[in-house]
């Protein structure tokens, strides 16, 4: 497996999108937040994603050069409108409009709709950190996903609704959150399924309902994601649940639905200017102080360190930063034939 | 064990809060409150905390005739300072604050620290639902609650974190979810001690975070409670340490931490009006649209009926309006004790 320098993996990802017609502040943008994906450690929306999204412009779903529009707005809210462009240009827009508003309002909410796959739902509210604000997104299907199996239910019905918060701190990381309601998403039994082993106990159901660890219940034969919580999944449902609402009826994108129109996300993104609330010093003093003592509890047998949610991946971050990214090579022999299709 | 009529149950409470010192607005906001829990089937919060409340106020825990004061504010946001009246009746004035902040802002976030134990969080956003608007409620322990092991860590070093939404709809109920990150709260643990029963597996660890089943290792010898998630409990102890930072951080109150001055609940209160990004009946209209497709799932066999979160405690609550409230012997007991104490 090649180890790639992020700058090189950045130039190749965007040089590809500019290839197939990407404008340069697109092709930027998605291939930063793609490789920012890798750096992190979240492989599974890096720059293997690279071919799906091509394939979407090729089909038309990304539609190339289109730009948010605000349809509705207050000075603390707005609607936006993405237009189907590149969902994380889309997500970008959003983040900075709400950002921008909260600069002035010190609460900024924008929801958003017709907007492609944002990839990586926790890429989006570090923008709020970075300006020492909390930042807050979710997101449903835009009424379309139909991936997990609610309580009580059988079937695909709901999707695997996300949600990610960001908050800056005295270190050199956000205490970041980023998960989705389901145990596992559909891209984790993608990698399984690839590596050809059974699932672990409790991540799916089969079309009928059942306890199954054989993937492709899930990939090709009606099988459904199951919440997270184990004995009290009704949480995770329900969180899902509240999530799906969130993000898709304070929008036109609507809650999840039998036969949706399109597919894609709808957002809720918020940003909340810390300074409304407290001097921003005193609140990252705060957290750092709350990081110190969650650091250092007595530990389990085994662990070595405790990690605050977001840590992990900001060391994977720096590490690879330093010494480049593992490309799978699989990955690498895709985009080097979409370099040689398109670049040359 | 007596059934009695809620009004009926609410005199009683009133009144003894009444002959303690406490205001007529205070009396009467606590005594709905609680009353409210046992009618939505929420009996841990209910009249049961009759008399732990009339103890804080004896011990000067709550403070009779404090006035919650804004500290710092703008039109979109404030700081409420509790000043450690009743933790119900600031959270309801926090609540009313956001409320009436977003029907000018759009937005309305209150904050608030030196607020005592408020009760059922999912009492609250319901307030910004009947306004049209969706209302949520995150809290921690103000810094001081220790009760559950985060994931790597043993022992009581986070509060049992909560959150609360409420959506209105198109029904005679909202959409509305009331959870914990903690499998079970201390609450529940009570209840099954209290019945002599060993707590299901899942729900505790002991105090060198053995897994235990014994209520008494929380309740008595240093155990702790687990984050809800089953194999991915780390998502569950990941959402509490935003909760806590969500909760904390944003006011005076603080994180949790190892020594803390005060013990109570802080606040994050939200209210979003709903006119700001979609009418507000095609809002709802949208939502029951999703109820009744959630609602239509093929089920799972001997699961009767799926119901949308909030809605199976509004039919509790119907039906006990209707009937009656059930009050266990012992919490009936109590109740004529402190009346027969005060009341006389």
């Amino acid at each position: 497996m090649p180890t790639i320098p992020a700058d090189e993996l950045k130039d190749l990802a965007e040089s590809i999108y500019l290839a197939v017609g990407a404008s340069e502040r697109e092709a930027s943008t998605v291939a930063e937040l793609l490789v920012s994906s890798n750096l992190a450690g979240h492989d599974s929306h890096g720059v293997i994603r690279c071919a799906q999204y091509v394939k979407a412009v090729q089909d038309g779903y990304i539609r190339l050069g289109a730009e948010s529009v605000v349809e509705r707005e207050t000075s603390a809210t707005a609607v936006m409108n993405g237009n189907w462009g590149f969902g994380h240009v889309t997500a970008v827009d959003a983040m900075n409009l709400a950002i921008e508003k909260a600069r002035k309002a010190s609460v900024g909410i924008v929801t958003v709709h017709r907007c492609n796959h944002i990839g990586r739902v926790g890429a989006f509210p570090p923008l709020a950190a970075a300006a020492d604000m909390v930042g807050l997104l979710t997101n449903n299907g835009h009424g379309g996903d139909h991936a997990l199996a609610p309580t009580g239910a059988i079937g695909r019905i709901l999707p695997a609704a996300c949600m990610a918060a960001a908050f800056p701190t005295d270190r050199d990381y956000n205490v970041a959150i980023d998960l989705t309601n389901a145990v596992a998403a559909g891209g984790k039994l993608r990698v399984w399924a690839a590596l050809g082993e059974a699932l672990p106990d409790g991540w799916q159901v089969d079309a009928d309902g059942n306890p199954s660890n054989d993937p492709a219940d899930f990939l090709e034969r009606g099988g459904a994601l199951v919440p997270f919580g184990g004995p009290v999944a009704h949480k995770g449902s329900a969180l899902g649940i509240a999530l799906d609402i969130l993000s898709g009826a304070l929008s036109p994108a609507g809650c999840t639905e039998e036969n949706p129109p399109e597919v894609g996300n709808a957002l809720f993104v918020q940003a909340i200017d810390v300074e409304a609330f407290q001097p921003i010093d005193a609140f990252k003093a705060e957290i750092g102080k709350f990081i110190d003592y969650v650091k250092g509890c007595r530990k389990v047998p085994g662990v070595e360190e405790i990690f605050l949610p977001g840590e992990r991946s900001h060391r994977t971050y720096q590490e690879r930063l330093a010494n480049g990214i593992p490309v799978a090579d699989a990955t690498w022999d895709i985009l080097q034939g979409l370099k040689e299709e398109h670049c040359s």
